[in-house]
């Protein structure tokens, strides 16, 4: 147990915590030391403990990313449960998570980085640079048909900060772009559909499927045999979401029948994707190692700090999510 | 010979012509029948014909790319030499070519296809898919460091309408762009670099560079060994020019002694790029068989037509280059 008392500072409003906040990384996943530094940064008097090398019973704070589960239960003094990423399903995942509050990170470089990555992938497929490397493969020179930019739709499920930030970025280069979310958006340039019953007229119409859904009960395995026969034959894929919303299974049957023309896939329902998984030699998939993300952690480390002083101010949080929501 | 006069109309220009003009499709490396129906729509009273195939020898105007050297020095009623692309060079390599305006086609769907292109290509490099599509053939998982597209350094060599709007479309993703052209330029939020003189300066600063230069006997070669040599290392190289621009063996060497990290080529001094070649099968190397220009054939039957109409009415022509220059 921590019980020393911090320096007094005037300026920090951590000075007003009874003792020195102890901060607890939690992930089976990653390495979480990269964000040692940064945050030390940002909360000079804080403790800085990395699960499971350290002690984090009496954590005050959890910043996590796919943390263990059933850890959390057992930190009494735990106070908040912060993302280092903009998606939480990897906290909320945990079966005995403690009743507190989950934040998330959202960051004007990471939408800008997602931007970057679907743009890629839709030009890869509008421009046929898919059909171009495999031919290139075989040394085989075959001009493919080409198609305006705006021939093409593309349609992105989820409409939070990164479908618009994406979205943008796709109307600017001059594609149709289509999104779906659960609840209807007043959106220029864009045409929108929303809920269950809806689904199917935006598929219909979507030559390339972005996927940048969260991770709840309703989006686990929606890209599954059905939603790709809604999909017109020679569509393709992108999934930025989380890998359990994909079936890999339906994904492959549907490329190998030649119903999909493609997928861009950076995120997996294991990670890192297992040497065993037919993804990775699949002439019709591109895996990328979860990239599309690029949070700086400089930026994490801002937002995690801005709560923690915040929650210790008793001021409201900053992208606080809605946990019985998921988002 | 066709002595017919055509239907007098009086709205079309064409009918001032003394007889039927006859408009030849020349090509040595292309089908031109694509060409056929756009350009018979737009000049309704003239007669197309297509070389080898039929006698073009009594042809007004001549419709080229990559045309057979020698024959319209046969041709003594041409007026006018027609690209159906934005480069001449294609026209101009013809050693016995008559001494008669040449015109190219300027797109702005050609300028957005160039762009879209680069773009795939810059994000291709700057978010480490070559890496990451090389890893995925090994069946490894290895993010790669991510950087923000502002620490990264593009720059265009050749300065027209295309490498406008390319440099237009990376400085919007966020890009720092430089340029590098024979005579120096005014660009807002452009570094410019002109001459000889500025060559170095320029490459030295350059990540990846885009080569849109004309085919000209000074940029016949430019991207030799000692141009390599003047980038950082690990830049890489994105050639949409010509092939001619290009030493393939100095790019082979540079690419193998580990200087530069990679090679997008969408033209070759033969095309289609000969099975023997060794660019097909180089592990950093892409290979595309000249797709980064999408010129539409109505746009290029569009424009065509316009100058066909104008030299009849003793008009000024649209696009036509300076043939000392070469562009």
């Amino acid at each position: 147990m921590t019980t020393k008392t911090p320096p007094a500072t005037a300026s920090s409003p951590l000075s007003k915590a009874p003792s020195r906040p102890v901060v607890a990384l939690l992930s089976t996943h990653l390495d979480m030391d990269f964000m040692r530094g940064p945050l030390q940064k940002k909360l000079p008097e804080a403790e800085i403990r990395k699960w499971p090398d350290e002690d984090v019973s009496d954590a005050d704070f959890a910043v996590c990313w796919r943390p263990p589960h059933g850890v959390m239960a057992g930190m009494p003094r735990l106070r908040l449960l912060h993302s280092i990423a903009a998606g939480v399903d990897n906290i909320l995942a945990d079966p005995e998570l403690p009743d507190l509050p989950v934040c998330r990170v959202v960051d004007e470089n990471h939408a800008r980085g997602m931007a970057e990555y679907v743009l890629w992938s839709v030009l890869y497929f509008h421009r046929r640079f898919d059909s171009v490397l495999r031919r290139q493969a075989e040394g085989v020179w075959a001009p493919p048909r080409q198609r305006a930019a705006g021939e093409v739709t593309v349609g992105i499920m989820g409409w939070g900060n990164l479908g618009r930030s994406v979205g943008g970025a796709l109307r600017a280069f001059g594609y149709n772009v289509r999104g779906w979310a659960r609840t209807p958006r007043e959106v220029p340039d864009i045409e929108f559909f929303a809920g269950v019953s809806e689904r199917e007229a935006f598929l219909r119409g979507t030559d390339i499927l972005i996927c940048l859904l969260p991770l709840t009960d309703e989006t686990n395995g929606i890209l599954n045999a059905g939603l790709f026969a809604s999909l017109p034959e020679g569509a393709a894929l992108v999934n930025i979401g989380r890998g359990e919303q994909l079936n890999e299974a339906d994904l492959l049957a549907a490329l190998d029948a030649g119903h999909l023309r493609g997928a861009v896939l950076d995120v997996f329902a294991q990670e890192p994707l297992p040497p065993e998984s037919p993804l990775w030699a699949h002439p019709r998939v591109v895996v990328t190692p979860h990239i599309a993300s690029t949070a700086d952690p400089r930026t994490i480390a801002d937002q995690i700090s801005t709560n923690i002083r915040r929650i210790l101010a008793g001021e409201a949080l900053v992208n606080e999510v809605d946990r019985r929501r998921g988002y």
